[in-house]
Parts: structure tokens; sequence; C-alpha cells
């Protein structure tokens, strides 16, 4: 195979952050957490942000850090709302409704919860026989590759304030999230406008860790106890905040999401300049084209991808993935791929 | 600080696990265990265990484990047995309880759980009134640094056969406990004992991870999707085999093993000479000596250890902990450092 | 006001039943189900149902029962298949998710759960990333008032055998089911396609409880312990069971769903006659007419019920439930009172 | 058999509130608690213990209440102090721990939970690795019969004050706890140290049904909502608040655990008389004499009782319970029978 585009952690990790490992492979750490390395990393990050004043914690994996946050905040009657495709909702076997908690529908346009879609779940939610939603979950980039922008995150705050809900952020692929073309948005305007979100680590070139930061003072005691409890607390605390300590120090973070963007950029317009269509119109590191079954044939012999969903047709929406080893070499060398079988 | 014996994580891996990473640095790999570091992982450690016919899943840290690993296999009205030292009912914060499970506690002797224990709760626990006991958890070598012998655990195994219970190894300390002097005791003893077992990385020189081995074949079915359900399923799967492909290729956990447990007996043997006595007879890497509070200012300017317990006569006992990266060096100078102090 | 409409749980418990009570008050029974009424209760049920080889037990309501079962029956990561309108997605506050479980929304026609959804969801349910679905969920009569055919329920345990799935019935309101007019099924037949169902008490003249019908063999074991660890036994068994030996013992439990359907017929034809249209086709106790705001200040100003939806044309749904108690004079005066509005 | 001193709960319920059942079967009430009769219960109970400010719920038993109380206050990670004899301990089948929380054991004297052991356990856990005590579990009277003082509950609510704890009661036995001689303590006392408490009633006459008083005012809102998540909410809210009505109307409750005392102390008297030892010196309405095995057919020929223990040297501790239906003349009865065989 030339090269996978199946999704963006097939890759151990960035070499740098392999590199720091070696650097360090001769220090004794404090366990749990309160070593020099967790530090370092929540302070990056706190500068980013600019806010001092938020809780960070290193998890190991996303499904690991939604299912710890949602069950240590929410008490066992309240509920989360998500969109039908939201990660919480699909793709995490139950881990949500394993520690209690219902995730309720709402309407989505491109793969984004709506205002309106909120204000419907409100109205219907009234009495002590169904559950109480209580917090927003929303993931930037979706799940289909679309971005939240300034205006609409700010919208969803001031539902979230006027029904009282928590509004939290899965960013599994935030890097790419933030550095998709012609955004306003900064990291600082989620710490602004979120309760509490993640800023993804797998995705985006650590080898394990996401980076949990709790902005509202409301949910911040014990949330250690929480992580104990959770199965979620990592004896080398260290080693979950290595990653974070190297992709914020200097800023590889963006960088890696702006690689990641500009490699699926060269993806998408190359293959609409040959004619192919999309199943949505994603601006950051995942693209999902539609393919007849022998085109998928063709490239399946030298490149690797998701098949994302069969259509009527019998045509295919698959999913092609960048990630921070992704170069625009192998995108080019892929769309060349793609022009020889147009011919 | 010259040493830190506060624990076995204090670093943050084997030189030969952080190398080879840098080594696997360009590979692209299948998410979610699929891939080929898992495979060798598993066929060592299947080779070592002297059985093909088990499911091995690697996850990251004790706790994790354990209740991914209880809350897979037990009913919600089925209970665990423990001693009251063991990790789950003291060290998890609750974690087993989190996922709906009542530690019985049972009768020991030197930290391990008896048969006789067991016989009594079996008795006591006869209708539907109280919880069902189903499985009996051992941690090998114990809390406080004591190992089961061959003869105790085919004697857990034929309670266990007896009253249909589950017999789980919590395996955090292995390396150590398979080293021990004079032992006849094998990891395939172990594999051929109890039902499911873990092996511990994160305090064998591994960065995270522990190797669960499930060996009846009961317990097997879609425990994957309980271990997602767990939030417990790495999509790097191979950052958590690699560790253990590492370790289990040639025998350097157990290397491991003796060398903890060679520079334990330095400091054991050093300290009895100078008069120290203990609060238990370790023969594995944690030893625990009693001493005075000058003694313990002492030793803490150039020493790291843990308060175990402050004793009704003033006295204090303090856990020592030796790792992958003690060195008999370093042991017989603090023996040496002691030594002035008795002057 | 005249009457009240608003449900089918207002009234104490049909009088036969409270004088019982009267009549056995210096017995002294054994408690936890081991007395003379749960058995004759039982044995009634199982000559009812044509089989002996069932366990049965009376639990408090229809959310504790339904919470109880599945999540005494399902692994962690297993989900159950429901309508959205399904009482335990909706209506119970989470209580099935607070236990572990997902409930994944199926397809429905009429309220009625449909093979061709079954088969949808379990085509895209097909890897440990996913929950795992493990069991149907179907209310009988629905919530919306109608009922499962023969033939019906026959194909649902058709597709429930293809894919290994139990099948599960919610009789809250089976009286009415079973009693609606020119039906050929009978509560023999829910016991042979189900795995597992419960008789509906609280809506059908008793005070309280529900009579739940183990038939699947694997679903027995232990099952006494789950019901005591849900907090779902009652020390008093007896009187959770002395209101089914009362309807069982002569058939006055379909007696009842006569009665309660006849009365709705009546309810029903009457509203018809005068133009009113309904939101389902309800063969039940429970009918759904639309009424304008002006006629719904009218009734209520003698006759309680639900407002069930409002309409986007400003118009409503509301819900008007017949019980044991309701009388065809009681429905007579209400037709007899909505026409003297149509004048 | 002439009588069956087994349990407090044989007999379906006090006269008085099944002639109340019957003499309301024609009325139309409101459901889920919104109606009368649980109006009336409520109001009577806040006169009684001189507290208007407090919510009260009717629950369907004990260990419902007792887990949907604890785990509708506790976050994940907290923990309940109780006695090691205490019911939510021993004999809920893990009902708490199904809910997810650690039951942590408290010393004890006389089956009563002291303050050292509260003290002790609270110096012990200071960490994020062990559970958070957040509650103290107490049961009055006791499972072993004895009675707290008004001076041990007030230090009970002292050191939980101290260390910020709820001080929750079990009062499963309270009619029988609140009526032995000399005691000062009354059921506003309860109200005042508490933070919440749990007034029995199937043990002191009601068919079902216990009332929980929520007196902290943190710990209601949205109680409602819990009770319904954890299927313990009736449809029939007026049949859960009929025998509180009836038994606190005027003083029911209270003269029946004076009765329940009264006989339990001919028994006692008379036994003692005839040179009977006990296990504990209890003051309620439970009586824990020591049999031999030749003694103990003897009284079964003719009386029920349970088997509490069996001793070392070979004789039974047996307990014999009064109930509300129980007289002196049966219990005079019994010591008649009795001395016959010490004859």
């Amino acid at each position: 195979m030339t090269y996978n585009f199946i999704n963006d952690y097939s890759v151990i990790a960035h070499k740098k952050i392999l590199e720091k490992l070696l650097e360090c492979a001769n220090e004794q750490n404090i366990g749990y957490a309160y070593d020099e390395h967790t530090k370092r990393a929540q302070d990056y990050i706190k500068r980013d942000i600019n806010n001092e004043n938020v809780d960070i914690y290193f998890l190991a994996g996303g499904t690991q850090t939604n299912m710890t946050l949602i069950s240590g905040i929410l008490r066992p009657f309240e509920a989360v709302i998500s969109a039908s495709s939201g990660h919480i909702n699909v793709h995490e076997t139950g881990a949500i409704e394993g520690r209690g908690h219902k995730c309720v529908v709402c309407e989505t346009i491109n793969g984004k919860v709506t205002v309106s879609g909120i204000e419907s779940i409100m109205n219907t939610h009234q009495d002590e026989h169904m559950v109480k939603p209580k917090m927003v979950y929303i993931s930037d980039a979706t799940e289909i590759g679309t971005v939240y922008t300034l205006g609409e995150l700010e919208a969803l705050r001031a539902v979230c304030d006027k029904y009282n809900l928590f509004l939290y952020l899965d960013g599994a692929r935030l890097a790419s999230a933030l550095s998709y073309p012609n955004t306003s948005k900064t990291i600082s305007d989620i710490a602004r406008l979120c309760d509490v979100f993640y800023i993804g680590g797998t995705k985006n070139g650590g080898y394990i860790g996401e980076a949990l930061v709790i902005v509202n003072d409301l949910l911040k005691p014990n949330f250690k106890y929480h992580i104990k409890h959770s199965g979620a607390m990592l004896a080398k605390g260290f080693v979950g905040a290595i990653p974070f300590e190297v992709l914020f120090e200097n800023g590889l973070y963006y960088e890696i999401g702006k690689n990641e963007n500009m490699c699926a950029d060269i993806l998408a317009k190359g293959l609409k300049s040959l004619g192919y269509s999309f199943m949505a119109e994603s601006t950051t590191n995942q693209i999902f084209p539609i393919v007849t079954p022998r085109q998928m044939d063709y490239i399946k012999q030298e490149y690797g991808f998701e098949i994302w969903e069969k259509l009527a047709d019998g045509n295919y929406v698959i999913r092609l993935v960048t990630a921070f080893d992704t170069t625009t070499k192998i995108c080019e060398n892929f769309i060349e791929y793609i022009k020889k079988y147009s011919k």
C-alpha cells in the first residue's frame, strides 16, 4: 500500500514527542500528575487559552474522557444533548449510558447541533417523567468534518445560558477545527464559551491522550477523585502530559492542524476538479468523496480509506483522513493516481 | 534528592521500549489492536504461558483493567472476594463499586487471601438477601510484598472450583512475584490456575499498560465490546502493545523482576543487619522497615519513600520500592547512608 | 368534575381486591414471596398461559419492572431496541440508561416496532464500536393504543430468532390489548412468542403491581437476587401478589379489559359520529381525538383528560382513557355532553 | 403453628388502613403523588416533626428507599459509612454498590456507629486514591434491636458537621425506637439532627411503604426526577401514602411501637426469669435469646422464629420479633409454653 488515509491515528506519534521521551528517560518523576511535565503542559495550554483559572487533566482516549467528564458532572437523571452522529451517541458502545446517562438526540444542520433543536428538546422535557437535559455535547470538528463558526458557538452559549445547560466541546480533532481557512475562532474563544472541553491528542500527533480543560468553577471540586474512580488516572501522569508539553510549547499543535487541512484541501480540490462529488462540505482533515464500486476497487489497490456508507444508487461514500504525518507530496501523488483512472 | 524509592512508576519506561518507539516512528499501523505489534506481543505471552487458547488485551492501568474485567464478567448482584488490603478494595476510589459490584472482605494471612476465609464467606452468603460471591481477587505480589506459593494458588483453585468461583489474579507486580528466590511458580502456572489475570506493565518498565489474559472460554465472548464500552480501548492499540512486545520478546520482563528483587534484598538485609525490624516479611520489590521519627527525617534528606503507617508507639512504617531502573549500587549507597546515622 | 378520563390509575383498586385484603387481614404470611397468595397467583397465571415452566415475580410498577428485567438480562454493552415512543425510551426518566443500557430507536408503523426496522438496526450495528442490540422491547397495547396482531408478533419472534435477540413485551395495558374486538391473540400466544413479558396490574384494577413472567430458561437463574439487588423485592410479597390472585382466579382481568375497550369504543364512535377526527386508530382503552382550543375548554369544565400534543394548526390532540371503573353510562353521558357543544 | 415471631411483616396491614382503602374505593385521585391523601399524610408528619420545611416522599420498601436516597445524593466517588451489620451493608444484595457507592464499614458498640469510628475513617480517607466518605448511615432501632440515645444522635450530628457529612437515619423500625421506655428522644429530634431519614411503614403496620423525609435544603432539588429514574415512583402515589395518612393522623404509629415494645418486654422478662441469656440487650421489638438445640426444637413445634446464629458451643441465638398485631396474651402464652419445657 502506498499510503493509508483510513484515519489520523495510524502512526505512533510525532517524532518530537518520541525524542522528548528518550531525552527524559532517566528522570524520576512524581506519580499521579503531580510532576513537572504535567505542570508545564498545563501552563502552555493556560497561556494559549488566555485563562489561568482552569483545571486541566490528561486522560487516555476520547471515549474515556467523554464518559469520565459526563458522569462526573451530571446527576443520575440528567441527560446530554447530542447530534445523532455525535461520537458519544453512536461510536462509544454505550459508554455514556453505561455510566447512567441518556443521550437526547438533537436536530442538526451539516452535522452541527442547532439552537432550535436545543429549544425544541427543552420545550418537550418539562416534568419528572422524562430525563432532565443538562448538558450540550458538540464535536468540533464534527464527525463529518464540518466546523462551528464563532457565531454558532456564541449562539450555543446563549441558549445554554437560557436553559442552564453546560456546554461541552469534544475536541478530538480540534487542531484541524482551529486551523481551517478564514476562521477567526481561536482556542481562547473555545475556553471562553464552553464550560468544559477537551483538546485531542491521539488524533493530532500524540501517542495517547486528551487534555480535559474544566473552565466552569462549579465543575471543578474533587474531579481528581472522579478520574481515579473512573479508572482514568494514569500512575505515570507524565506519560499522558508529555505529548501536550511538546505539542503546546511552541505551537506544534496548530501547525499539525494546518498541515492536515492543507493536505485534505489538495485531496478535495483535486477530486472536485476530476468531477467527484462529496457527501459533506468538510473544511477540515476528513473528506467524504462519492465513488463508484469500480473506482473504489481501483483506489484500494494503492491507498487505504474507510467505507463510510453505501448509497441507494450503488455508489459509496468513502472517508479519506489526513494526519500529522501526511505530506502535500503524498496527496499530490494520490490525485495523480486518481487521474490515471479517469483517463 | 539522591534517589526516590517511593514507587516503581517514577521513570517513563525502559530505554529499550522508548528506542522501539522511535524505530517504528514511520509505520502506519491498523487501529484498535488489529496491528502487528499487538499480534507479536500476544504471541510472545502465549509462548511464555504455554497456552495458545487465550484472549489478550492491552489496557492502560491497573484500576482500569480491574474495573473493566470485573464489570464485564459479573452479573449485577454478584460480588468479588478480596483481601481488605486488596487494591480494588482500598485504593481504587470505589471503581469496582462504581461499576456496580461489592467487594466482600476476606480473612488474610500475610496479606494473602485464605481458603478458610473464602469458605467462611460462602457459608454466610446463601440467600438472595446478600450478594452472591462469584470471583476471588488476589494480588501477586500482594500489596505488602508477599507472594502466593504454588501450593497456595492450587488450593485457591480448588476452593474456587468447589464453589464455582472465578479466580482473578492482579499482576501489577507480577514480574517481582515470579522472580523471588527459590520459587518453582512460573507464569504458565498462573495461566493454568487462574480464569483470568493481568500482567502488569506500568510497574515493570512499561510507560503505560497492563496485559489482560483471559483463559476461561466462558469469559471470552464479546469482551472487546466491553472494553470499548468501559472507555478502555486505545485507538492506537499498538501504543499499548509495544511495551509488552519489548518486555516479552526475550525475557526482559523477568530480568526486571529479578533486578528489582535483588535490589530490594540488599536494602532489606542491610537494614536488618543494622537492627531495623519490618512490618512484613516481603520477598519482593517492596519492603516495609520500621523507623523512628528522627530516623525518618534523616532518610528524607537524601531518599524518597512513602510513609505507610504511623504506629501506636510513635514510630513509622515506611515503604521502600525498587524499580527496573534501581541498581545494586544505589541500594548499597543507601545502606551506607543509613549506617552513618546509626553511628 | 363529572369524571376524569386522564388515566387508568386514578382509583385505588377493584373492590374485589380490597375486600380480599380485609378478608385475609388476620393471616400471618411468609415474607419475600414464599407465601400462599403468591403461589396461587402464579398458578392461575400459569394455567392461563398454558405453561407451567415459567418463573413469575410480582413487582411494584412498570418502570421498576422494565429496569429490573432489562438490567438483569443484558450485559453492560448490550442495548435494547425500542420504538421512539416506547415507554422505556421517553417516559422513564432514563431509568434504563441509569442501569447502563442504551435504547436504540427503531422505525415504527402506528406506534409498533417493525421487522424491517429491526433488520436495519442489526445491519448497522456490527462491530465493537457500537452497542450490541440484544433485546427487542414492545408495548402491547402500544403507547398510542394500537395492538400487535398475532401475525405481527410471530414475525417479530422470527426476526429475533434470526438475530439472537430476546423479545420482551411490556403489558402495562395487556388486559385491553387482549380484549380488543376480533382478535385471535391470547395470553398464551404472548407466552409462547416472547422470552419474557409482564402483565400489568396497576393500570388494570390492581393497587400496585406487575407480574413479570420469564419464559426463556436462559433468563431464569438467580433472578431473585437481581430483584432484591434492584430494590424491587417486597418484604410483604403477598401484598404484591393478591391483586393478581383476585384478577386471575376467575378471569376478572379479561373482563376489565373488555369493559375498558367497550367504554372507549362508545367514546370513539360517539366522537366520530360528531365529526371529530383522531391522531391514531386506537382499538383499546386510550383514544386520541383532535379538538379545537374552544372545544377543549368546554370539555375541561366537566371532564378530565391529558393534553397529548399541540398541533401546528393550533388544535390539540387530547387523550381519553377508560379504566376498570369506567361505565358505559359515564361514556354515554360524556357523548351527550359533547353533543350539546356541537349544537 | 400458634404464632409466628419470625418478623414484623407477616400480616397484610393494620385493619384501620384496609378499612380506609375500602372507604375511598370510589374516589378518582390524581397520579404521581399530587393527590390529597399524599398531602394529608405529609401534613401529619410535618406536624409531628414540628417542621413544615421538609420534602416527603412515599416509597415502596426499605432497600428501594436506601438506594434511591443514597444514589440521589452522593457523587459517584463518594461513599457511605455504615455499621458492618448495617442493612445496606449486608442485607440489600449489593443494591448500594449497584448504584455505584461503596459502604465503608465503621466500628460499632452494641450495633451502633461510634463517633470515634467515624473519626478514624475520616483520618484514613484523605486523598483521591480512596473513596470520599460523605454520608453516615445509621439504623434506629439497629439491626440488633438497640437504640441511639438523644445524646448519641447529637454527638453523631456534631461529627458529621465537623467533616461535612450527611447524616441519614434508616427508620425501618422507628416506631419501636421512638417508644422504648424512659427515652426523651422524639421524632422531631430525629428531624432536627438528621439531614434525611425515613419512617418505616412496612414493619409498623403498613402494607408497603416508607416515608422519606428530606430536611436539608441542599438535598431537595429535583429529587422527584431521581425517584422516577430509580424506578421508585408509584403511579398510584396515594396507595403509598394512605398507610401513613392512617398511621399519623392520630398517633397510631406510636401506639404500634409501644405495643411492640411492651410485647417484646414480656417475652424478654419472661425468658430471663426462666434463666435464658441473650445475645444483645435489645429494648425494642426484636429480642435475641440463646437456646439449646433441644429447646429450639421444642419452641419450633408451636412458634415461628428466625435462627440468627449458631454459636461455637452448639447453642443457637434465635430472633423473636413482635409486631403491630402481637398481643400481650400471645406473649404470655408463649412464656407459659416455655415454662412447661423448663419443668
